[in-house]
């Protein structure tokens, strides 16, 4: 491996010396050549599918495994849209002079080698390495392996472009054992690779936080809230809670636990339960829920469950403090919601809480780059450091300072 | 330690409900109190000194640890430049509004806990505490053992401030295991510690970056170049290359190997020689420089070493492409300076290389928060994500995304 990622960071270089016009027109290669080697990739789509169906792989999975020409055509598409965002790299963050007449500019620039581990959809291969090549960065690809036929042939295509192009096939390197012992060697090549960003299921996520020695940004898990606030307009705040649960359960930005005023339980708790019995959402409610509504008591460990399914835990809580103890207690510091049309009490829950995506009167669903209209995202981080919540293609750059001096020394 | 960091995360929360206004009040009688208590810290600062002398520590170490009034009051002086700091949490970052109408705000806040593992030096506890306090974070300190009384009694004095304003003692917790397991420990306690700051020597950086599951930004070495091209002002060039190397010897930002263009290596060498001679820096120089002047060959190792004294590798380069290959095969990725007239030289370099600093025409001394403006610093980073180079209070925040909203759904 140690070989296999000194020519990536060899290849690295090369990145920066292309022109931002190049880039984009390479990508535009790229995504027209998914489109004429598409025979290719289907033929080895085909042979994942089949390997899939022998080890009885779930029906979602061999969904997520699926490509046909459509899909191929959404992935080409989806290339050609990284290629036409706002060049990341030399952007100037802030600049100043310092009292010694420096001038100091602080630059973006690619972060440098970035491994990426995530599983089933091939299509992230391609996403992941036109995002990469965007933003000047080589990728390491690792995919997963039910879809390594797949992964296989859609770099080989992406590869064939660098090659026209006389770059190394390098920048875009997939990683040939897509074994757990793989990444683990990988998240400690800290000498050669600059950021690990795992995708995938909770056990990837905690091995590669546990263990790697090269930065990561973790796309762990949601445990989403939506606070009713007794000055909540009723109607809105179901509208919200409603879609915030039951529009996609199985995504992160979903939301798993109701929080509810106290002061207007009482009031709403039978109109809260008739509109998610009408959805079929499975209900749970804390004690005081249970003895207002007829639905089984949520025990601490639902509290703690990220279900990505239709079922709702339900709380009261004692005003808006109530909901932030609540919140702090069981959140994964995702997105959290309150609905209210009191100024002080939004304040209140907009500042005392710490999660990447804070809402007043509005869906959790929101938390993603295309609804902040990042126009492509890398994914959504749930580290505290670097990149927070919606992760646009500026977070695969870091900065540097460039101080222009005429002779000064100190 | 879990318990004491339970206190610290609970703790945390009430810094996000202190005004502006009452932190820096805060600060200005911590100051004060440094003033006022300078005989309980001075008598415990002998106490170290007196164990410094008994265990053969080094004058240099003995001259850190040592305090006196007028250090003391350097120290409070501090605590009211970091009192006086634009506050860092509430900034509005980036703003915008969706396609759905959404108001999204990107706004700074405090990081959460913060430990900070340093030696020697008992103002790092004051200062430390401070600049945490400003941003809102919760300050872990372990000091080093050989400063264990002196930075007991600064801490007990900060805060006995936070007690006599209802504040939590736990706001500035000081580890009373100064001993490396108590370090093992602490950088494992991820559910707890949001960030981990490492000062100190390479043993100890190596084994936090090594071992933590909390993220960490290193303070590591400098492995700094000057490269003088033959488009320089010769003399522009000597005076920054002098200044680089002989200002400040012990220090990560001085220049380490000077790299002299082919082209003029002949004419300029001897009074390069001539120059540092004087200073009575230590010359070592590559294949062809030993050829020009009589000085020892620098190896493979020298080359590789951060000296933090007045020794200097010369290598002779070919152009700015030798200059750029050499700094990426050696260099730390710190500071790297090119003195040159030609702009599409001074562009090659400044675009190719990766480092927290570049400089054209001026001494690499200047990566330094102070230089920087930045009023007051948290260290000079050497991580490539979140704070890079120069730190100034800013590092010590992160940010959340508020979007506001009046009932949309998706």
């Amino acid at each position: 491996m140690e070989r296999f990622l000194e020519e990536a960071v060899a290849a690295s270089s090369k990145l920066l010396e292309l022109s931002s016009a190049k880039k984009t027109a390479i990508l535009l290669e790229m995504a027209e050549a998914l489109r004429e080697k598409s025979a290719e990739i289907l033929e080895a789509n085909r042979a994942d599918m089949l390997l899939a169906k022998e080890s009885n792989l779930s029906a979602a999975l061999v969904d997520r495994l699926y490509l046909d020409e459509a899909r191929i055509e959404s992935m080409a598409v989806a290339v050609e849209q990284i290629a036409a965002l706002k060049e990341p790299v030399g952007r100037v963050l802030d600049g100043w002079i310092n009292e010694n007449d420096l001038k100091i500019e602080k630059v973006s620039i690619p972060i440098g080698v970035v491994g990426i581990i995530y599983e089933s959809r091939p299509n992230v291969t391609s996403d992941t390495a036109a995002l990469c090549f965007k933003s000047s960065n080589v990728c390491i690809l690792k995919g997963g392996k039910e879809a390594e036929h797949s992964n296989v042939a859609i770099a080989k295509v992406l590869q064939s472009v660098l090659k026209q192009n006389s770059l190394p096939t390098a920048l875009i390197s997939l990683i040939s054992d897509p074994s757990r012992a793989g990444v683990a060697k990988l998240i400690k090549m800290d000498q050669y690779v600059d950021l690990i960003i795992p995708r995938g299921g909770a056990g990837l996520i905690e091995f590669v936080s546990k263990n790697a020695t090269v930065s990561v940004i973790k796309h762990d898990k949601g445990l989403c809230h939506t606070y009713i606030d007794a000055d909540a307009d009723i109607e809105k705040a179901l509208n919200i809670a409603i879609n915030a649960k039951t529009q996609r359960p199985g995504v992160c930005n979903a939301m798993e636990t109701l929080l509810v005023d106290e002061k207007i339980a009482a009031d709403i708790m039978q109109e809260i339960m008739d509109r998610f019995t009408k959805l079929q959402t499975e209900l749970k409610g804390c004690e005081k829920t249970v003895v207002l509504i007829d639905i089984p008591k949520a025990n601490e460990a639902d509290f703690n469950t990220e279900y990505l399914a239709n079922i709702l835990n339900i709380a009261v809580v004692d005003g808006v403090d109530g909901a932030i103890e609540h919140i702090r207690r069981y959140g994964s510091g995702h997105s959290e919601a309150i609905i209210t049309e009191n100024i002080t009490t939004a304040q209140k829950f907009l500042n005392l809480i710490d999660a990447a995506a804070l809402y007043l009167n509005a869906s959790t669903r929101f938390t993603d780059g295309g609804a902040f209209g990042f126009g492509a995202e890398v994914g959504i981080s749930t580290n505290k450091l670097h990149a927070r919540g919606p992760m646009g293609i500026e977070g695969l750059t870091t900065y540097k300072y460039i101080v222009y001096g005429s002779g000064q020394t100190r």
